[in-house]
């Protein structure tokens, strides 16, 4: 692999954004199981939420100008009319000078009324009269009619990952079909002689399969659908047909394929075989990572990664190019980060990004090394920062951007 | 409701962790469905990962001692004694001085090598003769036995959300079924005569429920199964017979209704009806979240909880009072929160701990203002810091923690 001719993960993710085919599809999903999809979509709003004056409080609905005078000393004797009951139409009720109407938490304020007072500001005398202790100004205790949504008002936005109080907000809002992105469905196929299943001992020379489970739980964490995880052996055909299979019912293929020169070179010709469009990307300027493989295959609208052995950097060269293009094609935004200062110096690769382990102890990222095909280091990093090409490492004390893992 | 008589969100929380019969249970989750799932044990390794040392290079297994004086300008010679094929015993591979061995990434380094010199430095002269142009120090670019995960260690601690890579991590020790606790199930009852289903327009008086769809939501992303969403009006029988059945099914019953005084001493009376220990707490000091409930049922194993209408409180109770609860109950620790500063002076509620709904702009928090009722302003927000009861609100550029919704 040529040095050379490798591409940088941005130049892979941008080469697989512009096969049109991969841009995902949209469907209506219902709103009580919407939350965490992405919206496909602006959605606005059609309505004023609230439809009418809302009271914040368990009070009078008054109209302000006659309470001008209202204090502990000497109360405002108003009229009382009556009782806005929830639920029911208020708009008979009516409001001239000297009156009020009571008005529980979130009921309609009535017409005429201009503010509400709270019960612990008045004294009813009898059913009919009572003594307010307390001036208060037009609009106090009030929600205005479309103050909370307006008609018009762009509730959410498209590419937003909808959450709870979104789910809320569309519920407020009448919207019970929500316009969503359709999740890429993946295959993930571990190719190696040496591979066995976690739930068999290895032999002489095994070791048990761990990409298959870290990329399948990724993706799902993601809201991927997984087709299926295969393991099959270092045969040319045996991964062929698993390839051409998964061609018809994936959009997404990943082939997690060892990192040694021989399984590279095989997984870049297999997928360049299965991909009409070809290999795209073969090896990208990243430590670790380089051994990656991207193809397309327009046909049948598949998009192929082959990804490196080694775990961590299975992980996360899949989220800064599988997972960053699926964000970036359904227009999320950037992933967020949190600022932490290094504890150590930190060297960098020359020419290459690069990925260094960090777990967080308050403010400090303490740097952590896989070694080559070591997965536990990655359970113990709380995420990663990246150093750019031409980057010469960073230095104890310095502020580094970490991605964080969930 | 008396001031002198509410809880604190702790002691509020304290309760109902003293509730021994809502401890959460634990069952055996399959490997590839566990990610997200909370660990109910600690998890130790029974074996050495690698099992074999491994090389971390395309290389040859060499005995450094035979390269001391290998380099570009003289060549040491070695006898190439075959090579490893990964998936196979190489424990008939002999290692005698002056010999090595060709082993790909991954491979088992034969025993009598002691480290691996990268193929680039290698050239081959015919079948059986290799010149190596560099010296390598012992144990170099070879992972030893167990320096992955060693026989004995912790693997992962209880109360460990699991995540990829620690799906990984297990498979790679061979566990492939996870101990987990059991998710609380739970029923969500909105109740008022004034809610309608968000498919219906509202009429005069009417509004559309938010919170069993908020609740519902977030309840669903912490894991917890949904039983049911009921919308009942105003009805003591109904509300009565609602609360009776989720006890038969459910761990978890949250009542949502509304947040004037009637509707309060309403879900009190029904929630101390319902719950044989009775209601445990009766308002807490929080702003907004004052109007909350919790209660016991001890027969039934069955927590209740009254939450307050107001959506942001609704939502933020029930975070810091529920979910924290399951987070305490199955060893989490706290969530995590990021530092900001606040961009303006913001007041605190007089001896009541107060939630604040923020916006990050990069490392500022801006405050964010629902008044009651409202959900977008929810929508709007990326997470809320805490004033503590003592405190006296937060001047512009303080540093906040802020609670980050996802």
């Amino acid at each position: 692999m040529d040095l050379l001719k490798v591409d940088t993960i941005k130049e892979a993710r941008n080469k697989l954004a512009r096969c049109a085919g991969i841009m995902p599809v949209t469907e209506y999903a219902e709103l009580s199981g919407a939350a965490g999809r992405v919206l496909a979509f602006d959605i606005y709003s059609e309505e004023n939420i609230p439809p009418y004056r809302r009271s914040t409080m368990d009070g009078y609905a008054v109209r302000s100008g006659d309470l001008g005078a209202a204090g502990d000393m000497i109360p405002t004797m108003l009229k009382v009319r009556g009782e806005v009951v929830p639920g029911t139409d208020s708009s008979l009720l009516t409001m001239e000078a000297g009156s009020c109407v009571y008005v529980p938490t979130g009921g309609e304020v009535p017409a005429g009324a201009d503010a509400v007072v709270m019960t612990e500001y008045c004294e009813a005398f009898g059913d009919s009269m009572l003594a307010v202790s307390r001036a208060v100004s037009p609009g106090e205790n009030v929600v205005q009619i479309g103050e909370d949504i307006a008609e018009g008002d762009i509730l959410l936005s498209k590419g937003r990952k909808l959450r709870p109080q979104d789910i809320g907000t569309l519920a407020a809002a009448g919207i019970i079909s929500v316009p969503v992105f359709v999740p890429w469905k993946v295959t993930v196929i571990s190719t190696g002689d040496e591979l066995v299943s976690p739930d068999t001992a290895p032999g002489p020379g095994q070791i048990r399969d761990i990409n298959s489970y870290t990329i399948a739980s990724r993706s799902k964490a993601e809201g991927f659908g997984i087709v299926r995880t295969e393991r099959i052996p270092d045969n040319a055909g045996a991964i062929s047909s698993a390839l051409e299979a998964a061609k018809a019912d994936s959009d997404v293929v990943v082939v997690s394929g060892g990192s040694s020169q021989g399984k590279k070179d095989m997984t870049a010709a297999l997928i360049g075989k299965a991909a009409d469009r070809g290999v795209l990307t073969h090896g990208i300027a990243a430590k670790p990572g380089k051994p990656t493989i991207t193809g397309y295959d327009e046909a049948s609208r598949t998009l192929f990664i082959g990804l490196p052995g080694h775990p961590a950097a299975a992980l996360i060269v899949y989220e800064q190019l599988l997972i960053d293009l699926w964000r970036n094609l359904t227009g999320r935004g950037q992933r967020r980060t949190v600022k932490a200062k290094v504890s150590s110096n930190v060297p960098s690769a020359a020419g290459r990004m690069t990925f260094q382990l960090v777990k967080l102890k308050g403010d400090e990222a303490e740097a952590i090394f896989a070694r080559s095909g070591m997965i536990s280091p990655v359970s113990e990093a709380d995420g990663y920062f990246i150093m750019r090409e031409n980057q010469e490492g960073v230095r104890a004390g310095d502020t580094v951007e970490v991605f964080l893992w969930e």
